[in-house]
């Protein structure tokens, strides 16, 4: 059910030929109220896809009424064209579901440079229309899947009985800011919550999850996180207690891309203890997370922690050179940056694997996750297109 | 012939033992002068291998008369032993060759972690010591290999008879920032350069060349590259021709380790054109470079330009990103951020790919290089310590 279990919510997904396979390839998700507060954010690649400079625009006013999301085709860096299929869909569905154009955000996924058939796209925003129901989230669903394997969705209820609930779908095996493949997340939720306060608790949210995968280190033009709230539940949660299940939300959106990620052998959480910030913390994770010779090795179930210093050794943090931990599921393999515990003790046979940095430079800490290199990867990557 | 090819240098290459194979593995160069002038550049890890703590410190006051390089063991995180290690190697070159300690630069390349035997190293400068000849840079050429299939060497003559001549040798595939595997040079010359213009000289040259390849975005713990003028010619060189010789071979190890690099199929150099600043120039191109999804698709022989404007996207060079051109081996495929040629005129079948980038904001330009994305890149990166 995902974005239509909380109330006030409608959705549809259909195949309507965008996708060579047959396959559902079109979603709507419409916030019926009575409120219709948003917040959204959007890739930091400079280069954006048409789609995301027109729902740039869509969402200033802190008004979402309804998202549609087509895969098949990112429609990005195909000019004016592009972005006017961008508008004729946002008008056409504006016109069908009685709404401003300017209040529709537009998301799509799928190959760079390929612009879709216009009238198809027109043509199945009818179709989406009339198969819209409150039993749609699961359409919506599978229909925004690219190389996913399994479709996404998750529901937080929120506390104690409070009456309201957020739901969430996502499609893709990336991040806002670097990228697998496109990530498009819609999320919606019943409470009543005002669009600053919506605004703040999904920064905060994104920051300590979506922003924290980081599967290969490239960065989508399209993805794109929208956050509904409907107020159907009439119920006004605290600021705190939102955020809390809004993070759940997005940490399990997150962890279910990092496990369906192109290729991936290996899930891989990167810990970093003792960091004089949780930025120093996040970028010797990403640094680590980055290192193809790491990730390689992973693959291959060599815990090469050698590999892992020299991320380390690239980056800005503060640390002492000579002074820092490695463990690989929690086998110390390093202390004070020279040989400690057996590494043929590191049992990396299973799919979820922990590396563990101490810095012992502060107390600041962080996890961020990626995949391992894999000969899949770089198959799925190298005939993507063709 | 390489290193030993310009007068006033000595040099061998023996297999002592340190690398399972009993390829060799131990290498000297030596400086005979009259002069003793030299410079350097290192990894800018921060994690940096014994060999390069020691070295950092013989190399200050500009004299350097002998280089000892070993393969089989990076001796990097090695700790306290390890760096007595690299010192003891450097005394007992010191002590037979006739020259201070601190005169020796030391290198190692090999796994991070491992320890190698240290009387195995001591003896193994006996067996050099007396192996040591005019005709000893192929030898010793061969004996810095790891994964390396060829030996790297070139030797460039000074202009028009000038009567000098510089000679260089290689191993690894990678540089002196990011690096596939550890870069090890050592280049000599016999003509006459103080200390302070061999180091204009190396920064300029390496700039253009080992700092513009980035195989895997990777950086290692351990590079270096050693230049010694030994004046042996008796001819003092213009500043200026000295730097372009001294490029020329600087660029010529350059591409040599990029067509060896571990597991690539392609060779892809990738030209930012009419860029606001030669920094913007090399920003843009190795984002492109450290971009896996477009290196698995040059793999796979895919034209995918999305991808290359994607990585474009994620630098703060400036650009229009509505307004930017892509070609792949000249046909230009993207136009003024849209599809512009047809991309199957892209041939993408031989070993060398170009890509071209028009920033449209001013008039610099450089060129990175870089490899592809391969199966076998991924194999040898997941067995190389196992």
């Amino acid at each position: 059910m995902s974005v239509t279990h909380p109330a006030g919510f409608v959705a549809a997904g259909a195949a309507i030929g965008l996708k060579a396979s047959g396959n559902k390839d079109f979603a709507l998700v419409v916030n019926q109220g009575p409120t219709y507060d948003s917040a959204s954010v959007f890739t930091s690649n400079r280069c954006k896809a048409n789609p995301v400079l027109w729902s740039e625009q869509v969402v200033k006013d802190g008004v979402v009424r309804a998202v549609v999301l087509n895969s098949g085709g990112a429609n990005c860096y195909t000019g004016p064209e592009g972005f006017q299929t961008t508008h004729q869909v946002a008008e056409k569905v504006g016109e069908l579901v009685g709404i401003a154009a300017g209040d529709v955000v537009v998301c799509s996924t799928g190959l760079i440079g390929l612009v879709n058939d216009r009238q198809t796209l027109l043509d199945g925003v009818g179709t989406l229309h009339a198969q819209l129901s409150a039993e749609g989230g699961n359409d919506a669903a599978e229909a925004i899947m690219t190389t996913d394997t399994v479709a996404k969705q998750v529901v937080i209820e929120g506390p104690d009985g409070a009456g309201w609930s957020i739901g969430g779908m996502a499609k893709g095996a990336g991040m806002l800011a670097p990228a697998l493949a496109t990530m498009l997340v819609v999320i919606t939720t019943d409470a009543v919550v005002p669009a600053a306060d919506l605004d703040a608790a999904l920064r905060a949210a994104t920051r300590v999850s979506f922003d924290r995968l980081d599967s290969d280190g490239c960065q989508s033009t399209n993805d794109t996180v929208t956050l509904m709230a409907s107020g159907a539940s009439g119920v006004t949660p605290s600021l705190a207690d939102f955020t809390a299940a809004l993070t759940e939300v997005c940490r399990s959106l997150a962890l279910q891309l990092l496990a369906d990620a192109e290729g991936a052998d290996h899930e891989i959480a990167i810990t970093t203890l003792n960091a004089a910030s949780e930025d120093d913390a996040v970028e010797v994770g990403r640094s680590v997370a980055r290192s193809n010779l790491f990730k390689a090795a992973v693959f291959g179930k060599d815990p090469n922690w050698g590999r892992v210093l020299a991320s380390v050794g690239t980056t800005q943090a503060a640390f002492d050179p000579a002074d820092l931990d490695v463990a690989m599921n929690d086998v110390w393999v390093c202390r004070n940056s020279t040989p400690a515990e057996d590494p043929s003790l590191v049992d990396l046979s299973g799919r979820k694997v922990t590396v563990t940095i101490d810095l012992k430079a502060g107390d600041a800490r962080a996890t961020v996750w990626t995949n391992d290199l894999t000969h899949a990867y770089v198959h799925e990557n190298s005939a993507y297109s063709s």
